[in-house]
């Protein structure tokens, strides 16, 4: 097996927890709405919910290419909706403030050590579709020690378009194949694969709360396969 | 003086010295062409010297952007064939490895030490015409922790195009004023203030050798000045 010479990182998912960060932030944003008495990780999941529609949208539309941050307000709004809150009669800070939630989750907890050792051997960065706010901001909070944020708003484009994967390959002066995507979803790796890249998959068993993941579909033979970060530079010799 | 929310560092000639750095690689490379009779630092000179006009060509020709190392490769050949030399005539490798020099420059003394302490307080970024895999070599090399790589490449244009600047700003979310340019150079400081960036000047007087700036004409009374990054620091509370 031919090593890599950049790992690129999912984040949402592989890095990060977002379904705990999101529901222990919303608790007490929905109980500000008034709507406390519901269960903040499945406002979560309806809020993560609408993601891939907006991705899809997005493709399909031809809509001008808009930071995660829009996607994720949007998203919001419409989630509160759903769930009987009108989002136009509520403070605007304290919208921005719950979509900035997202800048504010917590890695997993093999993440920044699983990081810091493949770092001291291979570039590591993002290839997210996280805005580079939200991810600079989520790095700092967090103590990820990304080499460069790249990804979706660098390249103009969301994964699973192809001018992702290779923009950021292109941005590292790599070849595509040189280019390592490490994420927990198949989907995305195959996406990558597509591309050319190198696909590491790591298992995160808990993002959906113990429920199924949705791309299970998209399940491959994928040059690594690890369970956690660690894991992933043990394989790597780091 | 209101502070920023967050600092942007030109990097040739502010975070590194380019010009010990290139005279010294250059200096086996011009043995190995039988240049060896010749000043290293007159040649980093020269090759840096095509630089402003460089910058100026991408700008008025209506080029399509293309990153800082071929740029950096068209001066290298430029200046061998000025100094006697036919780069045709010459190994590839040899010219390709010349021309990553310029991610192998060494930071001023303060530089590490100084971004370390202003990373406590503020994000620190690049906002610099390297290309980000130049970029993100050299920081990997000299221990630069940039929170994220930005600047000319992820912006589409060249400083002083107000495009690069207002480009970061947007990148990290925040507005012009509130996002502050630290350069050892008056010139691209006047192209920043002229986007309604804040400016922090770090008198290098080394930079050159010893030689006048070629942009003393555009020296301002600027937010911050400061001998090196750690006296920044020292300015900004960090």
């Amino acid at each position: 097996m031919t090593l890599p010479k950049a790992l690129g990182f999912d984040v949402f998912g592989t890095v990060v927890d977002w379904r705990t960060s999101i529901a222990r932030e919303s608790a007490g944003f929905l109980a500000a709405v008034g709507l406390g008495a519901r269960d903040p990780a499945a406002f979560a999941d309806a809020w993560r919910a609408q993601y891939i529609a907006a991705m899809i949208g997005m493709r399909k539309s031809g809509r001008e290419f808009v930071p995660l941050d829009v996607l994720h307000r949007e998203m919001l709004e419409a989630t509160l909706r759903d769930w009987g809150a009108d989002p136009a009669a509520l403070d605007e800070a304290l919208l921005a403030d719950w979509n900035r939630a997202w800048h504010r989750l917590d890695p997993w907890p093999d993440a920044v050590e699983g990081l810091t050792r493949l770092k001291a051997r291979f570039p590591v960065v993002t290839l997210s579709n996280g805005n580079v706010a939200l991810l600079l901001n989520m790095a700092r909070r967090a103590g990820l020690p990304w080499d460069a944020i790249l990804g979706a708003e660098v390249s103009g484009f969301y994964k699973p378009d192809r001018r992702a994967y290779l923009r950021t390959a292109e941005l590292l002066a790599i070849a595509p194949g040189e280019l390592c995507l490490v994420a927990a979803h198949h989907g995305d790796l195959a996406g990558a694969r597509a591309c050319g890249l190198q696909c590491a998959y790591i298992d995160r068993p808990d993002e959906y709360g113990g429920a199924a993941a949705p791309d299970a579909r998209h399940e491959q033979a994928w040059e690594w396969t690890a369970a956690s970060f660690t894991e992933l530079a043990d394989l790597l010799g780091c």
